[in-house]
């Protein structure tokens, strides 16, 4: 596909996560959530961010308000709505309105392209639904804005009646539309009917074309790079491939897809190597497990368990490898077994610096990770407990403090009532500093606030560090769910100190308990690097 | 792509789950799952059915030895090996007479087909690889077996020595082989590539051609469809797109487009209604939770969230699906969500046989929907806790029994040590059934197997049912994250009685509470719908 498509960063990427990804199932992000993803995706150099329909959730309101105050660097933002509704005035119609109150530089409208949905779904005449599509871009154009037009089921209606679905998006056109996008909405077309479909549409209103396509066929990535040597220059996705049904056409591969395999630099310079990182970031805010299996970005897209693979990756990673993993950010992996083995082990002393352990100590440090992975532990995405189970293995070592005892009661008088009363807990511990033995107790909405309240006390008179350190995410992971409620729990807990965030994991059949180690190796974490930097202080 | 191909059933399934797909990270079966993927597969009328590498492999022996003696009434049963090595003969080759051994009708032998591949992996001269290649084939048709020849690596050879790649072919024709495979091995290859290497080379040898298909660009499904446009007659893939790195082509998913999409009837009559039921037992034999957005066949495939498109929905189910899902087994699912409005609830009600619900009971519900989900709640997958949410709102409902007070205490006297240490909790209840307040206790793992227990202590009696009622998973999911330890979590818990399978939600900043409630509505569920059996049973 290389050179058939004229100068390169003539592809620009558009991202709907933030709206058609959010109507994927179990999807639900806060409005801070929401204003990262934006951050993230205009940090890959994404040219479009769609954050939300202003008309249609408060939610999506108040995103848009904190992205006017702190504007994208880079990133054009777009607000969705759809075209006036049949019969209605386009400069008086509620819904369109509430979309221009966003006051966005872009605003991306969705008009049908089929006149069977005009006809069946809308329940007006295709002369109507015309009308409405060009009197609305019209008027979103006379507001100074870039209109972009999303052409709904437009390769269905093609098929069906191609003439109905061209005069609409010649509409959309006339309208004073910057982009006429061509969606595969129900995601059922094959990928050389997309292709012939945006040939045709090029050949009569140009190049100022779009593609968006659902994934319900299995082919959303293939039909969206056929539309691009077809023509198309537009390319609409959601992180992830997240969307209604099957998702939307995922845009990260796709964007990896155009910049290593077609000669498009469509992200920013530098940007690939932070694919991965975008990819595991939204599954971590919206607590999915990242599909193994996901191209080029998923946690085993180079991962070899075959001996022969393996084999063939030692003598040249070309040999089981379609790219440099490196390029996306991502890593070959070996596994000799389900656990992980010395070499593993061995990067990452390395990338503590620990490179000249004794092999005594190595050989304790791989026994202690094979025997909490056997009981479920995961460090993948936990430094700071992997840098604490090290630490605790040296000679020697001496941990700050020690929790001895916890005692947590919960006595609920009417849980059937819902959430909207205070279900509060008390928790006591026991924690020894030193020659010290502090016993504190606390009282939060849940157990482990409780926990987390008590162990402030116990701690904070000690360490003063731990004034300034906020717990900003807290996710249970269940490992063992066919165990249903006698299932094993991992707790993952972020911290953050306003500088510096880590991640500690806890893991037990038992959630207050898993929580309370989760807890306890946060505070050890940053109590620890407290002493080392006083000493590197007293010492200069 | 309809009428390319000639006559219907020209094109055959050769399905590689149970040998290239136990590459997939985290696969293992048992000799007894092994034999029925390879039934389900036979039952779907898939072709060919390769059931592992009998040399490699101790445990695929005994797959073919359970296969020899209950043979597949229909497929063609296949066993895989690769070609002898370097210097060896065909007739000695150790690795390639125990493929033989397992005396299957049909050996698949791979070989490669890249020079670049054999001069740098294999590490012989292209001569002596074509060698390999017509022996290793010629002696397997010696033994009267049908060969399938893999050429491994045949799309990055043919891009870069199209003629070395064809004479690998041409090797294994000219050795007898009955088809020759073509393999994009390491995945990356975009779907025009592999659409013109197979034109080329059916040109050169005709059309006993197969495809093989890795999905690391996120194009296996597309490039195994254009390569049969192209001329290939065999498509080689893996349930649900198992396999290493990023997995095989989904050899059911191809299934369903070459049936519905391109009119091939690729399986036996009658047999596209099961691929719901194959895809599901493949990955409950794996113990994967399915893929919800897998394309025509994941649970969330044909679910409808927006409160616009379960709108269009109601009015024609064409308006957002491409297929009718009984079609491939699976069925259309419309959500309530914070997303969707009064049309989803009404759907759900329709669904639950209440159309007729009077407005101001209905109001009510829209209300209470309302109230809970601004507090976390989400439905979506809470069937069950629906229902009863719509059946507490309706005049003169009547709660079978009420929990109405629990206590939890947990001890831990060593929270530092690892999980492999019991850390007990107990728990206690009091739940009013009828006139009677029952009092119960129990222990368990951790505080919500506690709870678990005591409740069942209370019901069990009361409630017969509840006896056979087990829980198969339980999900937490943290709502507000960024709240650290005070977040809101919602608990999610699927529970079963052997011939359902139901799922409830509850949710509160109290993750024991939370579990409470999730609890209560599971067994509240079952002893609703028991009561309303007997009452159907006691009036017939």
């Amino acid at each position: 596909m290389t050179g058939e498509l004229g100068t390169e960063d003539s592809v620009v990427l558009y991202d709907t996560t933030l709206r058609d990804g959010m109507q994927g199932f179990g999807m639900q992000l806060s409005v801070e959530q929401k204003v990262r993803v934006a951050a993230s995706l205009d940090g890959l150099g994404v040219h479009y961010v769609e954050a939300g329909w202003p008309g249609a959730n408060p939610r999506d309101t108040a995103v848009f308000e904190r992205l006017r105050e702190a504007p994208l660097p880079r990133a054009r933002l777009a607000a969705f709505g759809a075209t006036c509704r049949p019969g209605a005035k386009a400069d008086s119609d509620p819904v369109l309105a509430a979309t221009l109150v966003a006051a966005t530089p872009v605003v991306t409208l969705v008009g049908k392209a089929s006149l069977w949905q005009v006809e069946t779904v809308l329940r007006t005449t295709g002369e109507e639904n015309l009308r409405m599509v060009h009197d609305s871009v019209a008027h979103a154009v006379a507001q100074g804005r870039e209109v972009v037009f999303d052409a709904e089921h437009f390769f269905d209606g093609h098929v069906q009646d191609p003439g109905y679905s061209i005069a609409a998006v010649e509409a959309a056109v006339s309208g004073g539309a910057s982009w006429v996008v061509l969606c595969d909405t129900n995601g059922g077309r094959l990928v050389d009917e997309v292709a012939s479909a945006v040939a045709a549409t090029r050949a009569r209103i140009g190049d100022r074309l779009g593609i968006h396509c659902h994934n319900d066929a299995g082919l959303a990535v293939a039909a969206s790079l056929a539309a691009v040597a077809s023509g198309a220059r537009m390319v609409q996705g959601t992180i992830n491939g997240t969307g209604e049904r099957c998702g939307n056409a995922d845009l990260l591969v796709i964007a990896a897809n155009l910049q290593l395999k077609c000669g498009l630099a469509v992200l920013a310079p530098g940007a690939l190597r932070e694919l991965v990182a975008v990819s595991r970031l939204f599954d971590s805010m919206v607590n999915r497990t990242p599909e193994p299996q996901r191209p080029y970005l998923g946690p085993a897209a180079f991962l070899h368990k075959a001996g022969l693979h393996a084999q063939g990756v030692a003598r040249d990673p070309r040999a089981y490898q379609h790219i440099d993993p490196a390029q996306v950010g991502n890593q070959t992996r070996t596994v000799v077994s389900d656990q992980s083995g010395r070499s593993n082990v061995a990067t990452k002393l390395r990338d503590l610096g620990l490179d000249d352990l004794d092999p005594q100590a190595r050989g304790a440090i791989v026994e202690r990770l094979k025997q909490l992975e056997g009981a479920g532990w995961a460090f993948e995405d936990a430094d700071a407990s992997f840098e604490l189970l090290v630490a605790r293995a040296l000679p020697g070592d001496a941990a700050p403090f020690a929790l001895q005892e916890s005692l947590v009661v919960a006595h609920d008088q009417d849980s059937l009532q819902t959430a909207d009363a205070a279900h509060q807990v008390d928790a006591s511990v026991k924690v020894r500093v030193g020659p010290t033995l502090v016993h504190t107790a606390a009282t939060g909405n849940g157990p482990v606030e409780a926990l987390d309240g008590a162990l402030r006390r116990a701690l904070t008179s000690h360490f003063p560090v731990l004034a300034g350190v906020q717990l900003v995410d807290y996710r249970v992971r269940v490992i063992d769910g066919d165990r249903g409620t006698g299932a094993t729990v991992r707790v993952s807990i972020d911290s953050s100190d306003g500088d510096r965030t880590w991640t500690t994991v806890g893991c037990s059949p038992n959630i207050l308990h898993a929580s309370a180690l989760a807890l306890v190796d946060s505070y050890e974490w940053v109590t620890r690097h407290a002493a080392e930097s006083n000493c590197l202080s007293s010492t200069a």
